[in-house]
């Protein structure tokens, strides 16, 4: 039998009926080359927005289940499309939603996580020489309801789908590969050719927007090699693998940018056990995600914190009607906001072996006169929070003294 | 448990998020009224012909179950926005697609027939007092392929429901039910209060389009009482049941008239057994439908006889195709075609014990100078063949005729 190879195409790479031709052709290619192609698709560019917005048009607060029932036509339709495109062409083709080919998943509808899928019925029309279309971002309950797996599920879908078949898989995306820096500030980015796991999962999670993230932690977890290339060159593009497997451990991959973020101080918190995770609860009941924390040491005799913290823009508002109650309760002085922050964060698996890295950023931030007002690590990344207006300097400036 | 009710909306229904919720608020006044409602909705106006289109811009000859997946997204998406809307006002309602109610059909992808309906899970959620929304014109094949039932294949779902739940259906539309004659050409036409389901099986597929045929079929056979009515007005529509319960049986219910004829005849064919399987054997087999048949009686001593029938349209061409060989090989003298003909007929369960209706038609049609180029009748039913240019003034001559 041939390799299955899993191929994972994006929404803006099936925008249209010649997109839709194109895309075709990619996976024939694929099936020449011996190949038994796994067709991963999102819903057709914008089509899931539209989607959302007809929904609130009839209701602010959308009934999960329903919504999911609505979102996952989009992907219908597109498996549809592709078949079609795919038979013409003389290929036996046989598409499935999530439902049909056993993506099971919990009932945590409009973010579901996927518990298993039916490597059986998979196997089965593989052994029959079928392309297999399969419908990203969308799977079933035990109990046969609908559910969407959340923003960028279709990458979900496809690193679950290669684990399943034990095999590697492809990102076809609008984008060349992963870059060393955002193309759009710093003209002198690189594709990346090869980085691991973790470096594309820091990257990824910092708001370099080319693979969902939790499709890349599933990667990690499964060991499932990927590439991410342009469905519209046949350029070799980004891959990502296991860390073990790279030649060359770059002490600084990337740097990258995230301007979602607002910056909320807690000060003058009183200094006992428990008070960090009262703030914490209170928010994370509400949904909302703080990214990162920082409490200053408490100074006797007074014995208060200040806390800082960073949350999307969007969660503005009801973290502002949270403070407003645990200032209260916990007897901190005042909390403050500021809103004009950004973060820019370097990565590298090489990091963990290299001293001084921390000091060089920090000193590439100085010399062009920004300041710095957080600054949080991992073993492989160093984010510091800055002024939202000095972004574009301060990728600038990072990618030049890192080379990259 | 109150009783169940089945209510059917069309696309014109439902076409955007205003109509949606006006619809939503309908089955809320069901709920109201201590009805418990099953709701069957068509795809949004529209949806289905530009999905049909998308295919073509991919596929002249649309791999029909790719077709039938593509399709069946339509009413999902109607399904999930009603929804959406009956949570919003503060009621239990759950969407099902037909493959997840249970509706399993054959194997026909894209007109599909109905073998069976999963009857405990429809029970089990009204039980439970919710109102259901299912999405028409789809079922599934015993296997899991989606299907879709044809054209107008809603009103089939929405019949089949109230067999399943022995119940009563209520079909909204765009109009305010079943006329007496097209509103259009004669301004005088009456709503019909009740009528037979014959009654409206010969007007259904006679051209008056307010109810797929094959749907008032169904009523017929499982004897499930309907009603026509307008998704936009309180008014009392048509009622439709069985001919016993008709109180006053008219001798001619209405009157119709179908302009989508082609008149073809061959002429000179040898008087032979066999010889009328054998041209409609042939037509049959490229799928075309043969309305009309006429056959003149043979004349010794030449013994040859002249066919006649119609056929629609958009199947002029192989009929012309075939007609070019068959005449050939039947030895006939030639075929000819008659393009700008339509039909019209009148309708009337009284017709089986009234003599005279045909006589009174056709001199109705004489004295508006009107030529009849066919007839042919049925128990219930009169047709006449009659140019195209005719057929206004011919629907108002017969309607003057029987005061409809």
């Amino acid at each position: 039998m041939p390799e299955p190879i899993v191929l994972k195409f994006g929404g803006s790479s099936v925008a249209d009926a010649q997109k839709i031709k194109h895309v075709a052709k990619r996976v024939i290619e694929f099936k020449k080359r011996k190949f038994n192609p796994v067709v991963v698709v999102s819903a057709p560019g914008g089509t899931t927005d539209e989607l959302i917005k007809e929904a609130h048009a009839i209701s602010k607060r959308p009934h999960k289940r329903e919504l999911d029932m609505l979102l996952s036509t989009g992907e219908q339709k597109t498996i549809a499309l592709l078949s079609l495109a795919l038979w013409d062409m003389g290929h036996k083709v046989i598409s499935f939603t999530g439902h049909q080919i056993g993506i099971i998943t919990d009932e945590n509808f409009t973010s579901a996580r996927i518990k298993s899928i039916d490597r059986k019925k998979l196997k089965n029309y593989l052994r029959q020489n079928y392309i297999i279309v399969v419908a990203g971002f969308q799977g079933k309950t035990p109990a046969g309801e609908i559910t969407t797996l959340g923003r960028g599920g279709s990458d979900l879908t496809a690193i679950a789908l290669a684990a399943t078949l034990n095999t590697e898989c492809k990102i076809f995306t609008d984008v060349r590969g992963v870059f060393t820096a955002n193309p759009k500030i710093y003209k002198n980015a690189k594709k990346i050719d090869i980085m691991s796991f973790d470096e594309l999962l820091e990257m990824a999670s910092l708001g370099a927007s080319v693979m969902q993230a939790r499709a890349v932690e599933l990667a990690r977890n499964q060991g499932v090699k990927f590439e991410v290339a342009s469905t519209f060159s046949r350029e070799k593009g980004t891959i990502v693998c296991e860390e073990g497997k790279l030649l060359e451990k770059l002490v600084v991959r990337g740097v990258t940018e995230d301007c979602d973020q607002v910056k909320v101080s807690v000060i003058g918190v009183p200094d006992r056990p428990g008070i960090a995770a009262e703030i914490f609860e209170a928010i994370a009941k509400k949904d909302i995600s703080v990214d990162m924390i920082i409490q200053s040491a408490a100074k006797p005799p007074n014995a208060v914190n200040d806390i800082s913290f960073t949350v999307k823009k969007k969660d503005i508002e009801d973290v502002k009607q949270i403070l407003k109650k645990i200032v209260k309760k916990l007897k901190a002085k005042e909390f403050s906001i500021k809103e004009n922050v950004a973060k820019v964060s370097i990565v590298g698996s090489g990091m963990k072996t290299h001293s001084g890295v921390a000091s060089r950023m920090f000193r590439a931030l100085a010399k062009s006169k920004i300041n710095i007002e957080m600054i949080s690590t991992s073993e492989i990344k160093i984010s510091c929070v800055i002024d939202e207006k000095d972004v574009k300097k301060a990728v600038k400036a990072i990618a030049k003294e890192f080379k990259l």
